[in-house]
């Protein structure tokens, strides 16, 4: 593996583990803090999640493309912008880096490191949120790319604060989030066996949004 | 229909189906959460609204011109820069998306798809809050896409988010919305019967802005 | 009057109405579903004022240079950009403008039109703090407007947004929306009495911070 | 010293007051404000940060490089874009103006100027708190400023609004601050015990984020 590729993994690793050490870091913060009103715990975890995710595609997209999420990363494969050996070094990164995140929260708030979660998600209504909350990012992705590249931290972020608040599974949208946030016991867990259902919907809506994003943007003939 | 003209007609569509499951969706969650707390339902609901619209705008703006809403549509069929059989096209689309995305909604949080509201939205001052929301709307998107087009979609994300909280009826501003709004039963719902009061101060306004826009703008001799 | 200086102060006229609007406004939605949590009250009230700044600096900036402000008109004439004879012209159109929006926030509201405030704003912490607040706000303008002129929209909507918060007077900042707010007995009101007090203060700290930014930009020897 | 250097260390000055009179008047009023929900407090303590932010860098960026931050001048040391003499020039400005700030919000609150603070921070996990905190912002600044110098003042804005929910000791992240927010005994206030413990940590995250961002963007051969 050549040193470009080492710092290309390295941003990779970097942005998913800062994106879930705020996704649960927030969250633990927010629920401590709240006495109760989920809405504004929920406030607490959004704001901070969409603003992390604006500054870490600004720092890290001129390295790695900052995709920090095997969907995303998927539908540029389907693109044949990245090659499936990468992707699959980019997946198994960014899933390390999603767990050394929420290790890192569990730190920093003084909790234990190793947690299960026992937080039930697990509704059709669920598993239609998150095939719609990873259609609309990776669809955003995708036409932002296109004809407004310096926009696409923008759009993510602010995607990312809306989708927490219009879908009712609180929009995970990534798998490496999803897996990481099966081993936190705190305001944004989700137990493991409610977990690879999550992941499915989303890997069929990253594809799904690739498909519609191609034929509006006339990539392929309409 | 050219396909040229069937990806035009899907952007109308899918961006104004996400406008109204964000709208929807997030009214449910944010009145779920709250307890009982409308202030913070309110920002709960106005916060992804503004966000989304960004988004939406900012990916679908290329191919559609991102209108989603049949009083702007009106506004640019009177500037003759889209033909009247057009603009129907449009309006027709963004109140099917705009039924689709409530429905979404519905599934998403697990309620029945078909719902009236019974929320009672009727008076002298909400009228005129519509119009004087769907002016200000249409006024900043005809005055800020002559001179800085990049910003149209910051300034009407800011703009609604704004607008829900400065005028009395929390600005539907949007004829298409409006008519959506009225088969919800949740948060955001209006009874059908308050609407078509809604959609006629909207369309009006509309009008009122292109004028005024016009005449500032030294389109029209002043 | 030529046409031109008509549109230009009919662009100070919209603006400050809509400004004066969106304060009143949110601030009595804010305080009618706050509960009696101000600071829930408070952001619902700061939000908004910031967001509508961003949008309106951004449309009508270009027309009249967005001013809405008797304290930014002062500055810009102090640096010779406006004439005194038409910076007279614009401070009267803001004053009449602001009156017209409050008006407008009570006609949205159902609320009697006519009303004055008996909110108590008077101490020397708050005239400390509507000296740093209109030092602070008239300094940004001056010291952005020089080298990133796309940015004054949203550094002053920002800007704003924090000063409702980190001021003991929840920055008035604006002779034109301080004399309006004297004309609410609601959220955002303030007694006629103590207004004067913060007049004075508001000009003095903008020709100090005419004053500042002159010398920091290198425009006078220092 | 020049003229030039005393308008830089103004700059520096200006700077770093209004930041701690905004960090800690937020604290103020928020607190007063927020009835006990200290997760409302902590928004709107969170929020003018960040907006601050982005106003400050945004109007003296130009000036002096808007460091604000004896950390984030050390990066800068390190990198040589800055000599050690006026380096340590600007961070003993920052320290006098970030003490002058907290005066000023305490007069604009009318509280007794002098104060200090015992609230006690200190825990492994706040100190592993301070160092990801620093880490993450001095990386963001260097990882940015390479690339797209007109992000930095919202990347800026963003991570800080971020980190006061992600980390357990609500990000200070700053040498400067630190300090200063051990003379006031409010809502953002440290014990001056437990100050020098972040102090360390805050300055080993910035070396650390030093190396880890050479490497990245390749500077230093990896």
């Amino acid at each position: 593996m050549s040193a470009g590729t080492g710092r290309v993994l390295a941003a990779e690793f970097i942005g998913t583990a800062f994106l879930l050490a705020t996704v649960v870091g927030s969250g633990i913060m927010a629920e401590r803090l709240a006495g109760g009103n989920v809405a504004i715990a929920l406030l607490g975890n959004a704001i901070p999640t969409g603003a992390i995710l604006y500054v870490l595609i600004t720092a890290l997209g001129p390295i790695s493309g900052a995709h920090f999420n095997p969907a995303v990363t998927l539908a540029f494969m389907l693109r044949r912008e990245i090659a499936p050996r990468r992707a699959a070094a980019y997946a198994a990164v960014q899933i390390v880096g999603a767990l050394v995140g929420v290790w890192a929260a569990h730190a920093m708030f003084d909790m234990t490191l190793w947690q299960v979660s026992d937080t039930a998600r697990s509704s059709s209504g669920q598993w239609l949120a998150e095939g719609v909350a990873t259609f609309g990012l990776v669809f955003t992705i995708l036409m932002v790319v296109r004809v407004r590249p310096d926009a696409v931290a923008a759009s993510v972020g602010l995607y990312i604060t809306a989708a927490y608040w219009f879908t009712a599974s609180t929009s995970f949208a990534n798998p490496a989030v999803t897996i990481a946030r099966s081993f936190t016991d705190t305001f944004s867990g989700i137990d493991p066996a409610h977990m690879p259902a999550f992941v499915v919907c989303q890997l069929i809506a990253a594809i799904v949004a690739w498909l519609v994003a191609g034929w509006l943007a006339g990539e392929n003939r309409g």
